[in-house]
């Protein structure tokens, strides 16, 4: 059984006493085992701070982007290997983990070219210069500066490549070192993508470390330049955010949390039409891919009430063809979930929805596996929810699922449903599919205050059109509410959780001189 | 006695049972009750959001600037009026009084004017259009559209005017709803300010509310798309951002709390420098003014160490010719501070600094007043603390004496200088003095990480220069760690805190056609 060390002040550490188990989600067989137990984060914290942080904002952006290429290119020279750990540890299917290292690999790349358009300036300029009072003279200039501190990342277990590696990616670039704390349960994949971080060379001493196990006291060393950034259960977000030490030194909590996203029929769309088409296609893939585990994934499927039965009976047709079991085979499309636990919530959640709506495809008898051993591994079918009608309901509206569930809910009219979507307090992202301008413009400004993210399927971008689940590192990722109000990625914006924004005021020829030097914030790419 | 009442849910009403008192600063005379025991806060939440909230968002930013306007002139009609009562109520002198009254009304045109140039919008497009994929039919485009919650404002007792405004204009230009509470010991001013805003015809129903007396219950009714914004201490601070109801929901805190801003002389200035004369009118003015009770305040003056003797015998020299007094005075430039705690925390605070620092001026035991009866008042005469190194200190970097109350701190070079102001852990604002470029360069991007805003004092603009203290719509404030992570005011940066930016994903040309109805976030102005 391997031991998973931290990377802690330089060197590789095992802690000592009770270890974590971690399991071949589809034959429940130990395969890894991680503690923490005795390590010393404050020291790592300190370390991260004194030499990490110096090195790393001595660089240009344009040398931060040098490293997050370096990044890039080493995920991608390790990519059988990596994808295999996905597969056995996370119960990927061959694409899952694809898709998990791809996007890891693809979110470095993306921040290593934004970082070479930021050349070699140190920080981000904000806006134009302001002039202040009567005379030119005085004149004020926003300016972000990267924090001292060191960033706390701390990662969810559904992608263990890809978590890591956006959040690592942006704190770089805003020239901020990083400890990282992969979900020890799925942490096989994460460790060996972080050994081949470092092996890579690219990283100066101290800009990035991990934690493999338990939290421990980490965050009881936070100061007030420190950053956290999560992603993870709205339970743990609450505790993280009313952590005491977090409360007492103002660091600012970067929160990625629950999320009930939506994919939206609109009213114009019939079987046969491409947009109608592609709404299917979405929701297939959001509710299939690793097995629905995805923050982004569609748990409400809002569709016309005269156009329910034709929905149902496409998205079993092709939920049908999927199947389902040992992620090593190759005609498996849905693999086991992660963990144990996983699959217990899941079941629960699938039985809170069945109470106020009908199960019409899959559900908790229907196991039914492909090379897999039925009696072990963390199994769930697809499964698909059919609501009466969507007032009544609660827990539709309010428990994520997290696996392949997700509920077909009946509207009315664009107001109605605008009003029915945000009984889910907050998502990351809603897909809407419409060829009919008002109705894409009533429901896109109508959702938009609910969500971090909208995708629109129209007939024009029916052949080129990225699945709302996937997140692409140029667009905001996060949600308002039950979503955590975080702001990750989306280009330079991700980067500025790093940074401290100043109003600087004075002389206008020397603010313009330091503006110079610095690079815009574009806002762009 | 005059009982102020509460607006909620469009009626003026009363609490009823413990009321809290007001009390006259200068003779401590009680004048004015409020209570809002039994008031209906839950039902007040609701006014706002089902019929302020649709009624401000209907209107264009143009539309919302109209009502700001006509608030800045409602404010100025009634000017003398409300000058007397921060005079009578805070202890403000009338200049003091004018600062907050005036800062009030500036603060509403100045979002007038924004919103006038923000036309017929009702949103904000950040940023360019963003390719995604190969083609450029796919494309990305991230908007800031109005929450469709409430805001709640929490204010404090040094702002009654100002305070109330500056969140008010941010929140209508935002176009939000919401309910303020300033803090009940100086609520006379703000609660005739908010009666003359009400009275100006120009809210729209639902729009403003006001809470005079505690707080009660009225977070427990928060939901996801409510905001919070505060000023006030680190404390309260800590106790909102952890409330239930807040973590519960995932409701954003804007916090504005404790802070120990720095003014720093620069090495190369002497005696007789327009930027030395301009350092000692700033490090003045902010001792001086409102009885130092202003969150952006100098605590901190740091000084090289050969020219510590200098710089303490000036700033004595021009404190020397304050008269501590009863704010109704003419020749009075220093009233009591606004309450009896306040006065007790300050000479606390002043026994505290005084066992690091040796008091040069002023003091505990030196009451020497004009016009007002020294047995009565909250009067805490002008102090400074000169502290033998910066090393040793700990008091000085982390007590903020909300009172006429600075330390003089000797330090050596740019680099030890940086390192010293750091330890206050986050301020709203910095000064610094000089006419060096290097030492400018190296100082402001050294404490910009710590710092909301850094105020540059040097030559080129000794005679228009606007002391730190003051703060400008134009430019962000609030600052990290200890001064609570806010943003407010910076022009369109404060309204995004009333906002959800959202990543739009679709046809390019569609997406085209919803940036081009919206406004620009400048980001400028």
């Amino acid at each position: 059984m391997k031991t998973l060390t931290s990377f802690l002040s330089g060197t590789w550490v095992a802690g000592h006493g009770q270890a974590a188990l971690l399991y071949n989600a589809t034959t429940e067989e130990p395969i890894a085992e991680a503690s923490t137990v005795g390590l010393d984060f404050a020291g790592a914290l300190r370390f991260a701070r004194q030499v990490g942080g110096p090195a790393l904002r001595r660089l240009s952006f344009a040398e931060r982007g040098q490293i997050l290429k370096r990044l890039a290119d080493a995920i991608v020279a390790h990519r059988d290997e990596l994808l295999l750990l996905g597969m056995i540890n996370a119960g990927n299917t061959r694409s899952d983990a694809k898709f998990d290292v791809d996007g890891a690999s693809a979110t470095f790349a993306y921040y290593a070219e934004l970082c070479k358009s930021l050349g070699e300036a140190h920080y981000l300029v904000d806006g134009e210069p302001i002039p202040l009072g009567r005379s030119s003279r005085l004149s004020g200039q926003h300016v972000f500066c990267s924090r001292t501190g060191v960033a706390i990342h701390i990662n969810a277990f559904n992608f263990p490549a890809w978590g890591l590696a956006e959040k690592a990616a942006t704190a770089i670039a805003a020239g901020m070192p990083f400890v990282t704390k992969p979900a020890t349960s799925t942490a096989l994949l994460a460790h060996r993508m972080f050994e081949v971080m470092i092996e890579s060379g690219a990283l100066p001493e101290g800009t990035a470390q991990l934690v493999c196990g338990g939290a421990g006291d980490l965050l009881d060393h936070l100061t007030s330049q420190d950053v956290v950034a999560f992603t993870g259960s709205a339970d743990t977000a609450a505790k993280l955010r009313g952590h005491r030490r977090v409360l007492a030194k103002g660091v600012p909590v970067n929160v990625e949390a629950d999320s009930l996203n939506v994919a939206l029929l609109g009213p114009d769309l019939d079987s046969g039409a491409p947009s109608y088409d592609l709404f299917l296609t979405c929701v297939v893939k959001e509710l299939t891919q690793k097995a629905g585990q995805k923050c982004t994934a569609i748990r409400r499927i809002f569709v016309p009430t005269d156009k329910v039965e034709q929905v149902v009976a496409d998205l079993i047709d092709r939920l049908s063809i999927h199947k389902v079991g040992a992620p090593s085979k190759d005609e498996v499309t849905i693999g086991p979930l992660s963990t144990a636990q996983q699959k217990v919530d899941a079941l629960a959640g699938i039985a809170k929805l069945a109470a106020e709506a009908k199960i019409v495809f899959g559900g908790p008898d229907s196991l039914s596996l492909h090379g897999a051993d039925p009696s072990k591994g963390y199994f769930v079918m697809p499964t698909l929810l059919v609501a009466q009608s969507s007032e009544s309901l609660s827990a539709v509206h309010s428990h994520e699922v997290f696996g392949p569930v997700a509920t077909v809910i009946p509207y009315t009219d664009s107001a109605q449903v605008v009003a029915q979507i945000a009984r889910g307090e907050g998502s990351l992202v809603a897909s809407i599919y419409s060829d009919d301008k008002s109705f894409l413009q009533d429901t896109v400004l109508g959702l938009a205050p609910y969500h971090g993210r909208i995708c629109i399927g129209s007939e024009k971008v029916a052949g080129t059109f990225i699945p709302p689940g996937t997140v692409m590192p140029q667009l905001l990722h996060g949600g308002p509410g039950r979503a955590g109000g975080g702001t990750e990625l989306g280009g330079t914006r991700g980067m500025t959780l790093y940074m401290q924004r100043t109003a600087l005021q004075g002389f206008g020829p020397f603010l313009e001189s330091l503006a110079t030097a610095g690079a815009k914030l574009s806002g762009g790419r």
